[in-house]
Protein backbone atom coordinates (compact mmCIF):
# COMPACT_ATOMS: atom_id res chain seq x y z
CA UNK A 1 0.00 0.00 0.00
CA UNK A 2 1.55 3.21 -1.06
CA UNK A 3 1.76 6.18 1.07
CA UNK A 4 -0.93 7.80 -1.37
CA UNK A 5 -3.34 4.76 -0.75
CA UNK A 6 -2.66 5.11 2.86
CA UNK A 7 -3.15 8.38 3.34
CA UNK A 8 -6.02 8.74 0.50
CA UNK A 9 -9.80 10.30 1.53
CA UNK A 10 -12.74 9.96 0.42
CA UNK A 11 -16.50 11.97 -0.04
CA UNK A 12 -16.23 15.97 1.09
CA UNK A 13 -16.39 18.42 0.59
CA UNK A 14 -16.77 19.38 4.32
CA UNK A 15 -16.68 15.82 5.59
CA UNK A 16 -14.01 13.29 4.43
CA UNK A 17 -13.66 9.82 5.18
CA UNK A 18 -10.47 7.63 5.61
CA UNK A 19 -9.18 5.01 6.63
CA UNK A 20 -6.05 4.80 9.69
CA UNK A 21 -4.20 1.58 7.97
CA UNK A 22 -2.79 -1.15 10.22
CA UNK A 23 0.92 -1.02 11.17
CA UNK A 24 1.65 3.15 10.70
CA UNK A 25 2.54 3.07 14.48
CA UNK A 26 3.29 1.20 17.57
CA UNK A 27 1.18 -0.77 19.52
CA UNK A 28 -2.22 0.53 18.84
CA UNK A 29 -1.06 3.86 18.67
CA UNK A 30 -0.95 5.57 15.32
CA UNK A 31 1.86 8.01 14.64
CA UNK A 32 1.30 11.37 14.58
CA UNK A 33 3.02 12.40 11.23
CA UNK A 34 0.43 9.87 9.53
CA UNK A 35 -2.54 11.18 11.01
CA UNK A 36 -1.68 14.77 10.47
CA UNK A 37 -1.31 13.72 6.54
CA UNK A 38 -4.45 12.16 6.60
CA UNK A 39 -6.17 15.35 7.65
CA UNK A 40 -3.68 17.66 5.58
CA UNK A 41 -4.92 15.48 2.70
CA UNK A 42 -8.30 16.25 2.90
CA UNK A 43 -7.79 20.12 3.50
CA UNK A 44 -5.86 20.30 0.32
CA UNK A 45 -8.72 19.20 -1.25
CA UNK A 46 -10.54 22.01 -0.07
CA UNK A 47 -7.92 24.34 -0.69
CA UNK A 48 -8.72 25.04 -4.23
CA UNK A 49 -5.60 24.00 -5.56
CA UNK A 50 -3.08 26.00 -3.28
CA UNK A 51 -0.65 24.29 -1.46
CA UNK A 52 -0.12 24.12 2.33
CA UNK A 53 2.94 26.25 3.72
CA UNK A 54 2.32 25.79 7.40
CA UNK A 55 0.36 23.38 9.36
CA UNK A 56 -0.26 23.27 13.28
CA UNK A 57 -1.84 19.64 14.57
CA UNK A 58 -3.26 19.46 18.10
CA UNK A 59 -3.37 16.02 19.22
CA UNK A 60 -5.69 14.96 21.43
CA UNK A 61 -6.22 11.29 21.70
CA UNK A 62 -4.36 8.70 20.37
CA UNK A 63 -5.74 6.77 17.59
CA UNK A 64 -5.85 2.60 16.61
CA UNK A 65 -6.33 1.59 12.80
CA UNK A 66 -9.69 2.13 11.80
CA UNK A 67 -12.08 4.20 9.84
CA UNK A 68 -12.22 7.97 10.88
CA UNK A 69 -13.63 11.69 9.53
CA UNK A 70 -12.41 14.16 8.69
CA UNK A 71 -14.39 17.45 8.80
CA UNK A 72 -12.88 20.51 7.04
CA UNK A 73 -13.67 24.33 7.08
CA UNK A 74 -12.58 26.66 5.44
CA UNK A 75 -12.10 29.75 7.45
CA UNK A 76 -10.58 32.48 5.01
CA UNK A 77 -10.33 32.35 1.08
CA UNK A 78 -7.80 35.30 0.35
CA UNK A 79 -6.08 36.40 -2.61
CA UNK A 80 -2.90 34.70 -1.99
CA UNK A 81 -3.64 32.36 1.36
CA UNK A 82 -6.36 30.05 2.09
CA UNK A 83 -6.55 29.52 5.84
CA UNK A 84 -8.41 25.66 6.73
CA UNK A 85 -8.90 23.54 9.91
CA UNK A 86 -9.84 20.10 10.10
CA UNK A 87 -10.61 17.83 12.96
CA UNK A 88 -9.81 13.99 12.88
CA UNK A 89 -12.41 11.70 14.65
CA UNK A 90 -13.58 8.68 15.12
CA UNK A 91 -17.24 8.20 16.42
CA UNK A 92 -17.51 11.84 16.88
CA UNK A 93 -14.30 11.25 19.30
CA UNK A 94 -11.71 14.06 18.12
CA UNK A 95 -8.21 13.14 18.00
CA UNK A 96 -6.57 15.49 16.11
CA UNK A 97 -7.15 18.91 15.50
CA UNK A 98 -5.54 21.09 12.37
CA UNK A 99 -5.02 24.01 11.23
CA UNK A 100 -3.11 25.04 7.94
CA UNK A 101 -2.54 28.14 5.55
CA UNK A 102 -1.97 27.28 1.49
CA UNK A 103 -0.81 29.51 -0.85
CA UNK A 104 0.21 29.02 -4.85
CA UNK A 105 2.73 27.16 -5.14
CA UNK A 106 3.47 29.03 -8.25
CA UNK A 107 2.96 32.64 -6.76
CA UNK A 108 5.54 34.55 -7.90
CA UNK A 109 7.94 35.11 -5.08
CA UNK A 110 10.24 37.76 -3.55
CA UNK A 111 13.59 36.51 -4.72
CA UNK A 112 15.43 37.56 -1.93
CA UNK A 113 16.98 34.24 -0.22
CA UNK A 114 18.72 33.62 2.94
CA UNK A 115 20.20 30.55 4.42
CA UNK A 116 21.50 30.62 7.60
CA UNK A 117 23.04 26.94 7.90
CA UNK A 118 22.61 23.63 5.67
CA UNK A 119 21.93 20.36 5.85
CA UNK A 120 22.95 17.94 8.60
CA UNK A 121 26.49 16.11 6.78
CA UNK A 122 25.20 12.71 6.49
CA UNK A 123 26.91 9.53 4.96
CA UNK A 124 25.65 8.11 1.68
CA UNK A 125 21.88 6.47 2.26
CA UNK A 126 23.44 2.84 1.81
CA UNK A 127 26.10 3.87 4.92
CA UNK A 128 23.38 4.94 7.46
CA UNK A 129 21.29 2.42 9.30
CA UNK A 130 17.97 1.30 7.95
CA UNK A 131 15.54 1.19 10.45
CA UNK A 132 13.54 -2.32 10.01
CA UNK A 133 10.98 -3.57 12.58
CA UNK A 134 11.41 -5.79 15.31
CA UNK A 135 10.36 -9.35 14.81
CA UNK A 136 9.99 -9.63 18.41
CA UNK A 137 9.75 -6.55 20.39
CA UNK A 138 8.39 -3.05 20.02
CA UNK A 139 10.94 -0.83 19.09
CA UNK A 140 12.11 -0.39 16.25
CA UNK A 141 8.10 -0.07 15.78
CA UNK A 142 6.30 -1.29 12.84
CA UNK A 143 5.73 2.02 11.77
CA UNK A 144 9.82 2.10 10.21
CA UNK A 145 8.60 -0.39 8.24
CA UNK A 146 6.08 1.93 6.21
CA UNK A 147 9.06 4.49 5.27
CA UNK A 148 12.51 4.51 4.38
CA UNK A 149 14.80 6.28 6.81
CA UNK A 150 18.69 5.62 6.99
CA UNK A 151 19.85 7.13 10.09
CA UNK A 152 23.12 8.82 10.84
CA UNK A 153 25.68 6.18 12.28
CA UNK A 154 26.19 8.09 14.97
CA UNK A 155 22.84 8.38 16.10
CA UNK A 156 21.50 4.92 15.88
CA UNK A 157 21.78 4.01 19.53
CA UNK A 158 18.34 5.77 19.40
CA UNK A 159 16.69 2.79 17.54
CA UNK A 160 17.03 0.96 20.33
CA UNK A 161 17.52 3.18 23.34
CA UNK A 162 19.74 5.84 25.50
CA UNK A 163 22.83 6.92 24.58
CA UNK A 164 25.06 9.75 25.96
CA UNK A 165 25.07 12.72 23.73
CA UNK A 166 22.62 15.64 23.15
CA UNK A 167 19.44 14.97 21.99
CA UNK A 168 19.54 15.25 18.29
CA UNK A 169 18.98 12.07 15.44
CA UNK A 170 19.93 13.36 11.81
CA UNK A 171 18.78 10.77 8.82
CA UNK A 172 17.49 10.59 5.30
CA UNK A 173 13.69 10.05 4.43
CA UNK A 174 12.07 9.13 1.29
CA UNK A 175 8.67 6.75 1.39
CA UNK A 176 9.00 3.32 0.14
CA UNK A 177 9.56 2.71 -3.00
CA UNK A 178 11.28 6.24 -3.87
CA UNK A 179 7.56 7.01 -4.25
CA UNK A 180 7.00 10.93 -4.90
CA UNK A 181 6.70 13.13 -2.36
CA UNK A 182 3.96 16.12 -1.68
CA UNK A 183 3.06 18.02 1.16
CA UNK A 184 1.43 15.75 3.11
CA UNK A 185 4.78 13.22 3.06
CA UNK A 186 6.90 16.14 4.19
CA UNK A 187 4.64 16.88 7.15
CA UNK A 188 5.40 12.49 7.66
CA UNK A 189 8.98 13.19 7.39
CA UNK A 190 8.24 15.62 10.47
CA UNK A 191 6.87 12.79 12.15
CA UNK A 192 9.36 10.11 10.94
CA UNK A 193 11.95 9.58 13.02
CA UNK A 194 12.64 8.89 16.92
CA UNK A 195 12.13 11.20 19.40
CA UNK A 196 15.20 12.82 19.62
CA UNK A 197 15.58 12.71 23.07
CA UNK A 198 16.42 8.98 22.89
CA UNK A 199 19.79 9.70 21.61
CA UNK A 200 20.42 11.22 24.86
CA UNK A 201 21.37 10.47 28.62
CA UNK A 202 17.85 12.40 29.48
CA UNK A 203 16.55 8.87 30.75
CA UNK A 204 13.14 9.71 28.95
CA UNK A 205 11.12 7.16 27.76
CA UNK A 206 7.44 7.85 25.81
CA UNK A 207 7.11 11.42 25.31
CA UNK A 208 3.63 12.12 23.45
CA UNK A 209 3.23 14.55 21.32
CA UNK A 210 0.90 17.46 22.21
CA UNK A 211 1.50 20.04 19.17
CA UNK A 212 3.28 19.63 15.42
CA UNK A 213 3.58 22.66 13.36
CA UNK A 214 5.33 21.83 10.07
CA UNK A 215 6.30 24.90 7.55
CA UNK A 216 6.49 23.52 4.18
CA UNK A 217 8.93 25.64 1.81
CA UNK A 218 9.04 23.15 -0.70
CA UNK A 219 5.58 20.95 -1.11
CA UNK A 220 7.02 18.87 -4.12
CA UNK A 221 10.86 17.64 -3.32
CA UNK A 222 12.59 14.61 -5.16
CA UNK A 223 14.63 12.22 -3.73
CA UNK A 224 16.12 11.42 -0.51
CA UNK A 225 15.76 14.21 2.54
CA UNK A 226 18.33 14.87 4.72
CA UNK A 227 16.65 15.55 8.51
CA UNK A 228 18.25 16.68 11.54
CA UNK A 229 15.34 16.68 14.61
CA UNK A 230 16.76 18.46 17.92
CA UNK A 231 15.78 18.89 21.73
CA UNK A 232 17.66 22.05 23.49
CA UNK A 233 15.68 22.59 26.31
CA UNK A 234 13.91 20.53 28.77
CA UNK A 235 11.52 21.91 31.51
CA UNK A 236 8.64 21.90 33.67
CA UNK A 237 7.63 18.59 31.70
CA UNK A 238 8.00 19.91 28.44
CA UNK A 239 10.51 19.59 25.62
CA UNK A 240 10.20 20.68 22.28
CA UNK A 241 12.12 19.38 18.99
CA UNK A 242 13.09 21.39 16.19
CA UNK A 243 13.42 19.56 12.99
CA UNK A 244 14.91 20.99 9.51
CA UNK A 245 14.22 18.57 6.41
CA UNK A 246 16.19 19.27 2.90
CA UNK A 247 16.53 18.03 -0.53
CA UNK A 248 19.87 16.31 -1.82
CA UNK A 249 20.15 19.95 -3.19
CA UNK A 250 20.84 21.91 -0.08
CA UNK A 251 17.54 23.41 -0.26
CA UNK A 252 15.48 23.79 2.79
CA UNK A 253 12.13 21.87 2.49
CA UNK A 254 10.34 22.31 5.65
CA UNK A 255 10.94 23.68 9.32
CA UNK A 256 9.20 21.70 12.07
CA UNK A 257 8.30 22.46 16.05
CA UNK A 258 6.79 19.90 18.33
CA UNK A 259 5.88 20.51 21.76
CA UNK A 260 5.61 16.88 23.79
CA UNK A 261 4.94 15.95 27.66
CA UNK A 262 7.54 14.87 29.17
CA UNK A 263 6.04 11.90 31.73
CA UNK A 264 6.20 11.84 35.89
CA UNK B 1 -4.50 52.14 30.98
CA UNK B 2 -2.54 48.70 31.86
CA UNK B 3 -1.66 45.47 29.66
CA UNK B 4 -4.67 43.67 32.04
CA UNK B 5 -7.21 46.50 30.92
CA UNK B 6 -5.91 46.48 27.54
CA UNK B 7 -6.43 42.97 26.87
CA UNK B 8 -9.53 42.74 28.86
CA UNK B 9 -12.59 40.43 28.11
CA UNK B 10 -16.06 40.63 29.65
CA UNK B 11 -19.07 38.30 28.81
CA UNK B 12 -18.61 34.61 28.46
CA UNK B 13 -18.64 31.80 28.38
CA UNK B 14 -18.31 30.90 24.59
CA UNK B 15 -18.45 34.69 23.49
CA UNK B 16 -16.34 37.35 25.05
CA UNK B 17 -16.32 40.82 24.11
CA UNK B 18 -13.22 42.77 24.61
CA UNK B 19 -12.03 46.41 23.27
CA UNK B 20 -8.64 46.29 20.81
CA UNK B 21 -7.24 49.73 22.19
CA UNK B 22 -6.04 52.86 20.19
CA UNK B 23 -2.25 53.09 19.66
CA UNK B 24 -1.41 49.26 20.05
CA UNK B 25 0.12 49.33 16.12
CA UNK B 26 0.99 50.96 13.08
CA UNK B 27 -1.19 52.98 11.78
CA UNK B 28 -4.45 51.22 11.91
CA UNK B 29 -3.04 47.53 12.17
CA UNK B 30 -2.78 46.20 15.35
CA UNK B 31 0.03 44.38 17.29
CA UNK B 32 -0.34 40.80 16.17
CA UNK B 33 0.36 39.64 19.35
CA UNK B 34 -1.25 42.04 21.44
CA UNK B 35 -4.46 40.30 19.61
CA UNK B 36 -3.20 37.27 20.24
CA UNK B 37 -3.19 38.60 24.12
CA UNK B 38 -7.11 39.43 24.29
CA UNK B 39 -8.00 35.92 22.59
CA UNK B 40 -5.78 33.88 24.83
CA UNK B 41 -6.78 35.67 28.29
CA UNK B 42 -10.61 34.82 26.90
CA UNK B 43 -9.36 31.22 26.23
CA UNK B 44 -8.11 31.16 29.50
CA UNK B 45 -11.30 32.05 31.18
CA UNK B 46 -12.35 28.64 29.89
CA UNK B 47 -9.18 26.62 30.97
CA UNK B 48 -10.54 25.58 33.90
CA UNK B 49 -7.85 27.41 35.94
CA UNK B 50 -4.46 25.82 33.75
CA UNK B 51 -2.53 27.57 32.23
CA UNK B 52 -1.39 27.67 28.75
CA UNK B 53 1.60 26.06 27.72
CA UNK B 54 1.19 26.33 23.66
CA UNK B 55 -0.51 28.96 21.53
CA UNK B 56 -0.23 29.01 18.15
CA UNK B 57 -2.53 31.87 16.02
CA UNK B 58 -3.20 32.72 12.27
CA UNK B 59 -4.16 35.97 11.39
CA UNK B 60 -6.25 36.50 8.60
CA UNK B 61 -7.27 40.11 8.44
CA UNK B 62 -5.52 43.08 9.62
CA UNK B 63 -7.71 44.92 12.79
CA UNK B 64 -7.93 48.62 13.73
CA UNK B 65 -8.78 49.48 17.44
CA UNK B 66 -12.46 49.06 18.23
CA UNK B 67 -14.89 46.12 19.60
CA UNK B 68 -13.94 42.68 18.84
CA UNK B 69 -15.61 39.04 19.62
CA UNK B 70 -13.78 36.32 20.90
CA UNK B 71 -15.69 32.74 20.71
CA UNK B 72 -14.06 30.15 22.50
CA UNK B 73 -14.78 26.29 22.17
CA UNK B 74 -13.40 23.42 24.53
CA UNK B 75 -11.77 21.15 22.24
CA UNK B 76 -10.83 18.82 24.75
CA UNK B 77 -10.83 18.18 28.68
CA UNK B 78 -8.15 16.00 29.52
CA UNK B 79 -6.72 14.67 32.72
CA UNK B 80 -3.92 16.90 32.46
CA UNK B 81 -4.38 19.31 29.52
CA UNK B 82 -7.57 21.33 28.32
CA UNK B 83 -7.36 22.61 24.39
CA UNK B 84 -9.00 25.06 23.71
CA UNK B 85 -9.38 27.28 20.07
CA UNK B 86 -10.69 31.09 20.18
CA UNK B 87 -11.96 33.23 16.39
CA UNK B 88 -11.45 37.15 17.58
CA UNK B 89 -13.36 38.92 15.07
CA UNK B 90 -15.33 42.52 14.36
CA UNK B 91 -19.05 42.27 12.94
CA UNK B 92 -18.69 38.55 12.72
CA UNK B 93 -15.39 38.93 10.38
CA UNK B 94 -12.70 36.61 11.72
CA UNK B 95 -9.31 38.70 11.91
CA UNK B 96 -7.39 35.72 14.26
CA UNK B 97 -8.13 31.98 15.03
CA UNK B 98 -5.77 30.69 17.83
CA UNK B 99 -5.09 27.19 19.27
CA UNK B 100 -4.62 26.67 22.65
CA UNK B 101 -3.01 23.77 25.14
CA UNK B 102 -3.22 24.82 28.60
CA UNK B 103 -1.87 22.23 31.83
CA UNK B 104 -1.41 22.89 35.81
CA UNK B 105 1.08 25.14 36.34
CA UNK B 106 1.57 23.14 39.55
CA UNK B 107 1.42 20.22 38.36
CA UNK B 108 4.08 17.88 38.92
CA UNK B 109 6.90 17.96 36.75
CA UNK B 110 9.63 15.38 35.79
CA UNK B 111 12.37 16.94 37.24
CA UNK B 112 15.00 16.30 34.20
CA UNK B 113 15.85 19.69 33.01
CA UNK B 114 18.24 20.60 30.00
CA UNK B 115 19.54 24.07 28.61
CA UNK B 116 21.48 23.81 25.30
CA UNK B 117 21.79 27.77 25.28
CA UNK B 118 21.13 30.32 27.41
CA UNK B 119 19.83 34.09 27.18
CA UNK B 120 21.29 36.12 24.59
CA UNK B 121 24.63 38.70 25.97
CA UNK B 122 22.80 41.89 27.03
CA UNK B 123 24.40 45.51 28.48
CA UNK B 124 21.84 45.93 31.13
CA UNK B 125 18.55 47.48 30.34
CA UNK B 126 20.00 50.92 30.88
CA UNK B 127 22.80 50.63 28.76
CA UNK B 128 20.37 49.61 25.77
CA UNK B 129 17.81 51.55 23.62
CA UNK B 130 14.94 52.31 24.89
CA UNK B 131 12.18 52.41 21.53
CA UNK B 132 9.84 55.39 21.85
CA UNK B 133 7.27 56.44 19.14
CA UNK B 134 8.07 58.90 16.28
CA UNK B 135 6.35 61.88 16.81
CA UNK B 136 6.40 62.70 13.33
CA UNK B 137 6.60 60.25 11.23
CA UNK B 138 5.69 56.03 11.61
CA UNK B 139 8.47 54.61 12.82
CA UNK B 140 9.30 53.81 15.39
CA UNK B 141 5.28 53.05 15.80
CA UNK B 142 2.90 53.97 18.54
CA UNK B 143 3.15 50.24 19.81
CA UNK B 144 6.58 50.30 21.10
CA UNK B 145 4.86 53.56 23.84
CA UNK B 146 2.73 50.70 25.37
CA UNK B 147 5.66 49.01 26.66
CA UNK B 148 8.64 48.80 27.88
CA UNK B 149 11.36 46.97 25.36
CA UNK B 150 14.92 47.86 24.91
CA UNK B 151 17.29 47.14 22.00
CA UNK B 152 20.65 45.74 22.10
CA UNK B 153 22.68 49.05 21.04
CA UNK B 154 24.01 47.11 18.20
CA UNK B 155 20.71 45.73 16.64
CA UNK B 156 19.32 49.53 17.10
CA UNK B 157 19.54 50.50 13.58
CA UNK B 158 16.83 48.25 13.56
CA UNK B 159 14.56 50.19 14.60
CA UNK B 160 15.00 53.06 12.00
CA UNK B 161 15.58 50.78 8.98
CA UNK B 162 17.97 48.70 7.68
CA UNK B 163 21.15 47.56 8.51
CA UNK B 164 23.94 45.16 7.12
CA UNK B 165 24.03 42.10 9.37
CA UNK B 166 22.50 38.87 10.05
CA UNK B 167 19.01 39.06 11.13
CA UNK B 168 18.79 38.83 14.58
CA UNK B 169 17.40 41.60 17.14
CA UNK B 170 17.88 41.01 20.72
CA UNK B 171 16.29 43.35 23.94
CA UNK B 172 14.78 43.24 27.04
CA UNK B 173 10.64 43.60 27.54
CA UNK B 174 8.73 44.59 30.16
CA UNK B 175 5.58 45.55 30.66
CA UNK B 176 4.89 49.70 31.34
CA UNK B 177 5.38 50.08 34.84
CA UNK B 178 6.80 46.59 35.70
CA UNK B 179 3.08 45.15 34.93
CA UNK B 180 3.48 42.00 36.42
CA UNK B 181 3.81 39.26 33.57
CA UNK B 182 1.13 36.52 33.23
CA UNK B 183 0.68 33.83 29.99
CA UNK B 184 -0.77 36.69 27.94
CA UNK B 185 1.85 39.21 28.75
CA UNK B 186 4.48 36.48 27.52
CA UNK B 187 2.36 36.32 24.24
CA UNK B 188 2.82 39.89 23.60
CA UNK B 189 6.45 39.65 24.68
CA UNK B 190 7.14 37.42 21.76
CA UNK B 191 5.96 40.18 18.92
CA UNK B 192 7.24 43.12 20.94
CA UNK B 193 10.28 44.03 18.70
CA UNK B 194 10.40 44.72 15.41
CA UNK B 195 10.94 42.33 12.31
CA UNK B 196 14.30 40.64 13.10
CA UNK B 197 14.81 41.35 9.31
CA UNK B 198 15.15 44.42 9.27
CA UNK B 199 18.25 44.39 10.95
CA UNK B 200 19.72 42.97 7.49
CA UNK B 201 20.78 43.44 4.52
CA UNK B 202 18.21 42.04 2.93
CA UNK B 203 16.33 44.70 1.64
CA UNK B 204 12.77 43.73 3.38
CA UNK B 205 10.31 45.86 4.52
CA UNK B 206 6.46 44.92 6.30
CA UNK B 207 6.56 41.14 6.63
CA UNK B 208 2.75 40.20 7.33
CA UNK B 209 2.55 37.70 10.09
CA UNK B 210 0.75 34.91 9.09
CA UNK B 211 1.35 32.50 11.84
CA UNK B 212 2.51 32.91 15.88
CA UNK B 213 3.28 29.86 18.03
CA UNK B 214 4.44 30.54 21.34
CA UNK B 215 5.15 27.64 23.64
CA UNK B 216 4.87 28.68 27.24
CA UNK B 217 7.31 27.22 30.25
CA UNK B 218 6.84 29.77 32.83
CA UNK B 219 3.86 31.38 32.47
CA UNK B 220 4.44 34.21 35.41
CA UNK B 221 7.93 35.40 35.02
CA UNK B 222 9.48 38.16 37.00
CA UNK B 223 11.15 41.83 36.14
CA UNK B 224 12.78 42.03 32.77
CA UNK B 225 12.36 39.51 29.72
CA UNK B 226 16.10 38.90 28.04
CA UNK B 227 14.34 38.23 24.44
CA UNK B 228 16.04 37.06 21.24
CA UNK B 229 14.64 37.05 17.56
CA UNK B 230 16.17 35.79 14.74
CA UNK B 231 15.67 34.56 10.64
CA UNK B 232 17.95 31.94 9.63
CA UNK B 233 15.75 30.95 6.19
CA UNK B 234 13.87 33.21 3.58
CA UNK B 235 12.71 31.84 0.37
CA UNK B 236 9.65 31.07 -1.46
CA UNK B 237 8.32 34.31 -0.86
CA UNK B 238 8.62 33.06 3.27
CA UNK B 239 10.34 33.22 6.54
CA UNK B 240 10.39 32.19 10.02
CA UNK B 241 11.09 33.93 12.68
CA UNK B 242 12.23 32.36 16.01
CA UNK B 243 12.19 33.59 19.20
CA UNK B 244 13.64 32.67 22.51
CA UNK B 245 12.64 34.85 25.86
CA UNK B 246 14.23 34.14 29.28
CA UNK B 247 13.84 35.48 32.43
CA UNK B 248 16.64 37.19 34.36
CA UNK B 249 18.11 34.50 36.59
CA UNK B 250 18.78 32.70 32.77
CA UNK B 251 15.70 30.42 32.99
CA UNK B 252 14.11 29.92 29.49
CA UNK B 253 10.63 31.24 29.76
CA UNK B 254 8.95 30.84 25.82
CA UNK B 255 9.70 29.94 22.50
CA UNK B 256 8.40 31.63 19.48
CA UNK B 257 8.46 30.73 16.00
CA UNK B 258 6.39 32.97 13.41
CA UNK B 259 5.78 32.60 9.77
CA UNK B 260 5.36 35.65 7.74
CA UNK B 261 5.06 36.60 3.90
CA UNK B 262 7.86 38.33 2.00
CA UNK B 263 5.96 40.86 -0.19
CA UNK B 264 6.80 40.95 -3.91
Amino acid sequence: MSFLEATAVNGGPGRWSAEVAEGWGIFDITNGGYLMAIATRAMANESEGRDLISVTGTFANPLSPGPVDVDVETLKRGRSLTTTRATLSRDDRPSLFVTGVSADHDRPANPITLALGGPPDLPSPEDCYRAMPSEDGPLPPPFVGKIDSRIHPDDVAATYGQQDSDPVIRGWFRLLDDEPLDSHGVVQAADAFQPAIFTSNSALGWTPTVELNVQIRNPAPNGWMACRFATRFIGGGMLEEDGEIWDEEGRLVALSRQLALVPL
